[in-house]
C-alpha cells in the first residue's frame, strides 16, 4: 500500500516515518514538508539515513495523486483542513493527525480554534480511537486521529463512563506530557536550558483546547454532558504522557471491582494493557511503544476512585495510532508493524 | 552561633552544610555521618572541599554538648527521635528535619511510621512552617521541620481553609516531586538509567506518610477534619515539587478573589510568592531558593479552584526551612544568609 | 530458530530480549536470570508484559540443552566462562557479549580481568565485529560480541590503520557514553540525583578495561602495535557512546582523502553510515538503532586528522551487534530484524 | 558600588543579576535588554520576583552616566564595543563579558569575528583571568573577562607551558559544554527535544572562535607559539565544562609531579581546586559555584600527560569570574560575595 506523509518534518511527520519503514504492508512513497522541500530526508534528518531514500516534496495534494493509497497528514490544524479536503476529494483515504476533524459540533470547533478550512468535510470523520470506533474504522475514508492527551485521558475513564460509575461533574485530570507533544516550536519555554529539570503547569482547568475533544467523547461514553477539570503539566522529557484522573464514583467501587471492569474492557485490546495490581503506569514502561498502560486505586479515605494512564505522545498518542487506524481500515491485524518492545531502559 | 548537622551525609544533610557556610551567623563546628566517619568533609564531597574544613564525626549526642549551640537533626525518622531527645535533654535547641516531631497524634505516628523511638517528648515540638507559627517559634527549643510535600501543599491551601472557602471532602492533590526528596537511597528506581526520561505516580490515595502530616495542619486551619486525596508523582529532575490543588469552593470564588486572598496572606511574607497573574510556578524559577510560588485560578466551566505551588524540596522543603526557623527562633530576620536568587537557568 | 537469553534482566540482556521479540526468525524460549528467576518477565518488566510470554529460569545451562539452537550470553565477565564453556560443550553455538573471549592473548586477560573462568577455551571465539570478520563469523559456533568502547573506536579508526596512515603511538581518544553502559549496578555514582546535569571522566590513560581489547584489534590492522591514550566519560544519558579520536597522520590527508577512505570501507555497510560533510556523529542520530555513525575532519592548522562516531551502546554496542553475529554467523541478510529508525527525537 | 548590568535578560546577564544581588558591596541600580525594556525584571523573570525591583532599560549607555560606578556589559561580541567604548570614555569602569576585548592582535580579532565595533579601544583591556593578571586586574579601567572554554583550558593548561614542560605542537583538548554557553538561542538544536538524550562534537580543529584566545594565552606562558587541536561537545546538560587535555611532555613527567606542580600553583587560589589523588573534575561538584577544579594523571603506557577541568560556565566562565575580576579591580577579597558551595545534588 502506498503512502504519504504529509506535513513529514515535524516530529509527528517523523515519528510516521519512523512507523511506516518498519510497516511490512506500507511503503513510503512521498514526505512533504514546506521547510525542507527539496533536500533528501537523509540529509534533513541523519537518523533517517540509509532508511529513507526520497526527497521531501512540497504540500500538494495534487502533485500526489495518482501515486499513493492514503495518506497521512501531520499539518498543524486549520493548515490542515484543505489539504485533507483535497486528497478526500481525490478519492483518497486520509488519516489526520490535526485537530481539524476530531469534534463532532462545528461551534465547539470554532470557539477553540477559530474557522474551519473545510467545513463541508466537517464531521464525516471517523474518530480515530480503535478500541472504541473499530467498526466504523473499517473501510473509512476519512479518520480523524484522536489528541494526545484524549487518549491518555479517555482509555481510563470510558469503561467506567460507559457504565455509570462516575459522578460526571466530579473529574479532576492531571496530565503531565513530555515536550514533542509542542511540536518543534521555537519558542524559549522548550529550550533545554528553560525545561531540564523544570515542571510546571499551563492552560489549567479548561484553557486547553483537548478538552473539547475529551468532554464530547466522555460524553458520548457517559451518555450525558461531562465536565473536565484539566490541568496539563510540562515535563523535562521527550516524549511521554502520564495522567492522573481523580473521580468520585456513584456507587461503591473497591480497587478490585475497578480492576476487574478495565479487564474486561482491555483483556481483548493488544495495546492497553492493565498492570499489576501495586503497579502504576511510567512512561519509561511504554517509550517508543503503542501500548497504553492502565491502572486504577480505590481510595476509601477519601472516597475517590484514582485512574492512572501512561503513552508515548507520538505513538500512541499520535503516529502509532493513526497506523493502528490504517490497520483497522484495512481489516489487517491491528498489531501489524506496531508490536513493538519499549526502549528499556 | 555553633552549629552541628547530624546526619550531614544525606541530601538533606549536604543541603544545611551548603545554607550554614553561608549563614554570616552560623558558624559550622560539626557534622555527624556514621557512614562517613574519619573523612574530612572535603574528600567525602569535592564539592564541599575548600568550604567546610572538618572531619565527620559518628552521630554522638553526647560529644556535642559543650561544643554546639544549636543542633539540625537530618537523620531518617525513628533513628532521629532519640538523638533528638538526648540533645534536648542536654539544653541545646535542636531543629529536627525528619518526621518524628511533626505530628501531635501518636496514634497517628504510630500507623504511619511504627513504634516511636522517644514519647515522652512526642508532641512538644513547634511545627516549623514559620509563615504559620512564627509567634510559637520564637525563643523554640524543639523545632520539627515540616515534610517537603506538606510544604508545598500547605502553603497555597491555608488561606482559603482559614476562611472556611473550600470544601474539606474535595481536595484532590497532585504533586511531583525531583528525586532528591527519596535521599539518597541506592534503590533501582533512582538510578539514573531508570528515571531519566520517565515520570510515574506513587503511593496515590493515602498511602504516602505525608498525608497525616497535612491533614493535621489543614484540619487545624479549617477547624475540622480534612481528608485529602494525595497522588504523588516522581519526576526525572534532582531538585523541586510542584503541586496542584483542585478544590470545591463552599462559595461562588472566581479568580481576582482566590489571588486577593492569597496577597493578604503573602504579601509580607519574605519567601512565599504569588505570581502575576497568568503566570503557573515552575520548579525553575524557585531552584537553589528557599522561596515558595504560589498561584491560583478559579474554572468556572467545572466549579472548581485550582491552587498551584513549586519551591525546592531541599530548600524550603527541607534546610532552607529548618534555617528559617531558626532566624525565627532567634528572632533575626528571617531572610538572613537565605535571601539568594534561584539558579536560573 | 529457538534462543535463550541468558542474563536477560540486566540491561543489555533486556535489549537481547526486545531485539529478539522483533527479529522474523529467532524464537525466544528461555530467559535466565538468578535474580529474578520465578518471576513472569511481564511482572519484572512490566515494558515487556504482553510481549514476552516467559517466566525467568535460573541460569543452568544444562536445562536448556535440546530445547534451544542457540545462545546470547549476558552474563558479566568470568561470571560469563563457565556458562558459555558448558553450552559450547553441549553443541549449542553462543554468542558471548561479555569480556571473556575477547581477547587473544591469555597475559592481558588476566592482567584486566583476572582468572579466567573456562581457559580451555579462550582464544577460540570469532570477535564478533561483522564489518571486520564476516567471513570467520559464518557458521561460527563461538562468537566474542565486541564491547561498546571497542566498537566506536574500531569502526572509525580500522580503515585509516589498514592503509598505514596514522601513526600508531599517537592515538588520543575520547569517549563519552551514557550510563547504560556501567549495567543496572546499585552504586551511589549511577543515581539519577548524582549524574544529572553531570559528566566527568573516569579510569584514564589505560585504566578502562577495553582499552587492551581496542589495542589488539587495532594492532592486528596496522600490523604493528598500537598504544592508546583513552579517556572515557559518563554523560547524563540513558544510553549511547560518542567518540573523538585525535591521530597524527603518517602523511598528508585533507578531509576529502579521509572521507574518501571512510566511504569506500562503508557505502556497503548497512549498519555504518558516512554522515554528510559537515554532518558530525550524533547520540540522537542513532538512539535505540544498530547504526554506528562515521566522520572525518582533517584540521590542517594542528596537523591532526579527527576522527568521530556515534552508536548506541546497546545495539550496535552490545545486543544489536550480537544480533548482527547471528544473522552473518546464519547466512542470513545482516539487515535481518535489526534494520529500524532511530528513536527521534 | 552602584552597579549596571547591559544585556540582563541573556543567561550570562541573569547570572551576573543573582551575583550581584549577593555581592555584599555591589548595588545593582540598573538592568537593560532590548528585548524586555520597560518590563520589571520580576515580571519578566519571576525567579528573581522579590529580589531585584527594577524596571529593564533599554541599552543606552548615555543614559547610565553619573548613575553607576562599574558596568559590567554581557552583550554579544561587536555589539559590545561600541556600548563598552562609550561607558569608557564616559569614565565608567567596564567589565566586558564579549569577545570584543580578548584577543591582543586584531587581525585575529577579525579572522575570528569580523570587523570590531572600537577599534580606537582594542587591545587595551586586561585579560580578566585573575588567576594570571591579577595585578594588572588592581585599577584597572576595561576588563575583558575570559571566554568559558578558555578558562578550562587555562587553568590546567598554563603552570605547564609555564614551566616548558610540554609539546606545545601536540595539544589536543576535548571540552564537552553545557547548552547555556550558547546563550539563550532559538535555534532547533537547543531545543529540549533535540538535546535531552543527545551529545555531539561540533566546530572541531580549529573552527571555533574560542581556540585563537587560549592559544594567545597559552602561547604568553609558553613563550611560543601554541597549536592547539579543540573539539568542542555539547552535553545535555544547562551548565559546566569538563576538559580534557591529552599532552605531551618534554621531560618525563610522572602523575606526582604533575600534581605537585599544579598544588604549587593554585594551593594559594580559593577558587581553583586540585582535586585528591583518584578524583577527577566532575560539573556537578562545582554547579552554581565560582571553583574551577582541576586534576592531572601521567599515562606512561603512552607517554601522555591527562590534564582535567571542571568549572560552571555561567560563574567561572562568565558572570563569578566577572565578578572575581571586580574584586580584584577593587583591591577587595577576591571571594567577596563569591565563595558559595555548589549546588550538590
Amino acid at each position: 500500500m502506498k503512502i504519504a506523509v504529509i506535513g513529514a518534518s515535524g516530529y509527528t511527520g517523523l515519528e510516521l516515518l519512523r512507523l511506516v519503514v518498519r510497516h511490512p504492508r506500507l511503503e513510503l512513497v512521498a514526505a512533504t514538508s514546506e521547510q525542507r522541500a527539496g533536500q533528501t530526508v537523509g540529509a534533513a534528518f541523519p537518523a533517517l539515513a540509509g532508511l529513507v531514500d526520497l526527497v521531501f516534496e512540497r504540500n500538494d495534494p495534487g502533485a500526489l495523486v495518482g501515486r499513493i493509497d492514503l495518506a497521512f497528514a501531520a499539518l498543524p490544524h486549520a493548515a490542515s483542513a484543505p489539504t485533507v479536503a483535497a486528497l478526500h476529494k481525490a478519492g483518497i483515504p486520509v488519516v489526520d493527525l490535526s485537530a481539524d476533524f476530531r469534534l463532532r459540533d462545528p461551534a465547539v470547533y470554532e470557539a477553540a480554534y477559530g474557522d474551519h478550512g473545510a467545513p463541508a468535510l466537517f464531521g464525516q470523520a471517523v474518530y480515530g480511537l480503535p478500541e472504541r470506533y473499530r467498526r466504523e474504522l473499517a473501510g473509512a475514508r476519512l479518520v480523524a486521529a484522536p489528541g494526545c492527551y484524549p487518549t491518555s485521558v479517555l482509555l481510563p475513564l470510558l469503561p467506567f463512563l460507559d457504565r455509570g460509575w462516575l459522578e460526571t461533574g466530579s473529574l479532576w485530570v492531571d496530565s503531565k506530557s513530555g515536550v514533542s507533544g509542542a511540536g518543534r516550536k521555537l519558542e524559549a519555554d522548550y529550550l533545554f536550558a528553560e525545561l531540564d529539570g523544570n515542571c510546571r503547569a499551563y492552560k489549567p482547568g479548561g484553557e486547553h483546547r483537548h478538552v473539547p475533544e475529551m468532554e464530547q467523547e466522555a460524553g458520548l461514553a457517559a451518555g450525558a454532558p461531562v465536565r473536565i477539570s484539566f490541568v496539563p503539566h510540562l515535563l523535562p522529557t521527550i516524549r511521554g504522557i502520564v495522567t492522573t484522573i481523580h473521580a468520585r464514583p456513584t456507587r461503591p467501587v473497591d480497587t478490585a471491582a475497578a480492576r476487574a471492569l478495565l479487564r474486561e474492557a482491555y483483556d481483548p485490546e493488544p495495546f492497553v494493557r492493565l498492570l499489576p495490581e501495586g503497579t502504576l503506569p511510567s512512561l519509561a514502561a511504554v517509550r517508543g511503544s503503542n501500548f497504553c498502560d492502565v491502572a486504577a486505586v480505590a481510595d476509601p479515605r477519601t472516597g475517590s476512585l484514582l485512574l492512572f494512564s501512561a503513552l508515548d505522545n507520538l505513538v500512541k498518542g499520535a503516529g502509532g495510532q493513526a497506523v493502528q487506524c490504517v490497520n483497522a481500515m484495512q481489516g489487517w491485524p491491528e498489531t501489524e508493524g506496531l508490536l513493538e518492545a519499549p526502549l528499556v531502559p
